[in-house]
């Protein structure tokens, strides 16, 4: 398998996508090629770091002139800079290089480039980011997570079909619960967009449970969420920051009293359990779905641990091959865009 | 004081308001007077529950023939149901028989009637909920949380001037720091409308920051927090959510060894420290800024706890005149109209 990674992609590159990297080969014997794409002195400078002067003969570094800043406007920068590391990494993919694409990247940049370069699916309006995330109980995908910031209901209906696959296939839930994020269970609560929303994924094939609120993400989750790009980002941070939050407010108490101290130490593996399981760093890295070949969007601030489970991410996706699936997906959507119609029309 | 409650609002209606009424009569002896808003009988059933056959004179029932369920539509339900618990709170308020309305009930409903019955103050085109949340390290307050589900930048403007005289007069925060929830810290990254708000809001009268990410929130807090009603709202549910279900979790974790068990039982007053934190019902209900008269928004699934606590802050909002400030930062929105239009205009 090869893997196509931005080595220039994050708030700490190349050193952490080059570290990543080379944790990458030595835990995933899979991969037979690691793409590197990025400024190649600064990529030979990070491996040399690490011990390597002479590089791993699996890796493949492809000098890029260009980064994309986070700062930067996705579309004009991907026009303006030439030969970036983003848009060469989506290349690779489409020129059948590497089977998928990793970036730690400008999202927007990311995702504009594999709208661009390696188009959607047939029936896919639109590419939506499917983030994993787990509850007590299950895991759920949250969709989209900011691919598509200004969303149509026709998009939430395509996010709804790929994520209910994505839900089955990859993950093995039967009938997974489809549930539309919302201002309250009723269908008269929402704003324009979930109404809108609200009548295609009714009409639609999948197991459509209606509104669920923020509330209900954790309490009594579904196992696929659907919602607006930029609703869907900020619920996905707002969470990893509670999670990690209220962790430092309980280690800021349990310091207190040396009493406290002794609890805190006594139940350490309580604590162990669930700051892994609310650990984004855990599951790396995030599947855009709806476009012909398997990309992996991870965090601007991520982690080693958390780019190398980007790239574990991108691997199991090629295995499970999630892309012929999400064709299935997409071909369900194209046989109702009638039911479509008549939903809207309704 | 005087103060209407809709003793017909929320999940638990009649039950809990009239418990949290007769609580709160216990707790404030500024109130003289306490409207129930409701059907008398069975105001009168619950009262005689809690011991009070013949009730306390600083009760004054009012009957009301309907109720707003929570499936309803808000602007066609207050039509359409004549002499209902909601409306009647909120015209005992223009009226002048109370101070502060408070309801669990509708809040679609509540805010319509608000801005319908109560007008929103002079240069304020659109009310928005203000709701207090807690860091380690300060309040912020959350505004919009769910009054105008599909915002304009201009509504955005307003909630940012009022915030910041409500988080300064208030909460007694010098210059608070003002974000604009989206989805990137940059000022290019957001939605339509987070970009055309950015703009606007650099040229207020606030100490605006810039964009604030929702892993700031808790993390690098400012002290206001703006956003669209929808998205606030989702955002202030999904984070009571977390907390509890993370509490839950490391209960689960805690019963699995009996060392874990001794652990949490030497730690409880650090775990009841923060559960108390992050337990809105000792916040309990939020203002609705903006309309010229002091309203009180519960969730519908409040506790008799979380009801009391919100009579509570609308004796507080009553004490601390929060209308006549608000009128103040109207003023400033309307001094700073032609600063909005040539800030729209760039």
């Amino acid at each position: 398998m090869k893997i196509a990674l931005d080595a220039m992609g994050g708030d700490f590159a190349p050193e952490r996508p080059v570290a990543a990297a080379v944790e990458a080969l030595a835990r995933f014997p899979q991969i037979e090629t690691l793409l590197l794409f990025g400024k190649e002195p600064e990529i030979r400078a990070e491996l040399k770091k690490l011990g390597q002067a002479k590089p791993d003969s699996r890796f493949e570094i492809h000098h890029c002139d260009t980064v994309i800043e986070m700062g930067d406007p996705a579309v004009e920068s991907l026009r303006r800079k030439k030969n970036n590391s983003i848009l060469r990494c989506i290349e690779a993919v489409r020129d059948e290089q590497a089977e998928a694409a990793v970036s730690a990247g400008h999202t927007g940049a990311m995702v504009a480039a594999a709208t661009i370069r390696l188009r959607t699916l047939p029936g896919i309006s639109r590419p939506g980011i499917a983030t994993i995330m787990p509850t007590e109980t299950n895991l759920f995908i949250l969709l989209d997570a900011g691919a598509n910031l200004d969303a149509r209901p026709e998009h939430l209906l395509d996010y709804a079909l790929m994520g209910s696959i994505f839900s089955e296939e990859i993950l093995g839930y039967k009938k997974p619960r489809v549930g539309l994020l919302s201002i309250g269970s009723e269908d008269v609560k929402g704003n324009s967009l979930t109404k809108d929303t609200f009548k295609l994924l009714s009409a639609a094939p999948i197991n459509f449970v209606g509104n669920i609120e923020g509330r209900d993400l954790f309490e009594r989750p579904v196992e696929v969420v659907v919602c607006d790009g930029f609703v869907g980002n900020v619920v996905l941070k707002t969470s990893e920051s509670i999670a990690s939050a209220i962790f430092h407010w309980l280690a800021h108490e349990m310091k207190k009293t040396p009493l406290r101290m002794a609890g805190a130490w006594l139940a350490r593996n309580a604590f162990r359990a669930i700051k892994k399981k609310t650990n984004y760093e855990e599951y790396g890295g995030s599947l855009l779905l709806g476009v012909n070949g398997v990309t992996v969007i991870a965090h601007g601030s991520s982690s080693v641990k958390a780019i190398r489970n980007a790239i574990r991410e991108a691997v199991e996706a090629v295995e499970h091959r999630v892309n012929d699936r999400i064709i299935r997906a997409a071909e369900i959507a194209g046989a109702h865009k009638e039911a479509k119609a008549d939903a809207v029309a309704a």
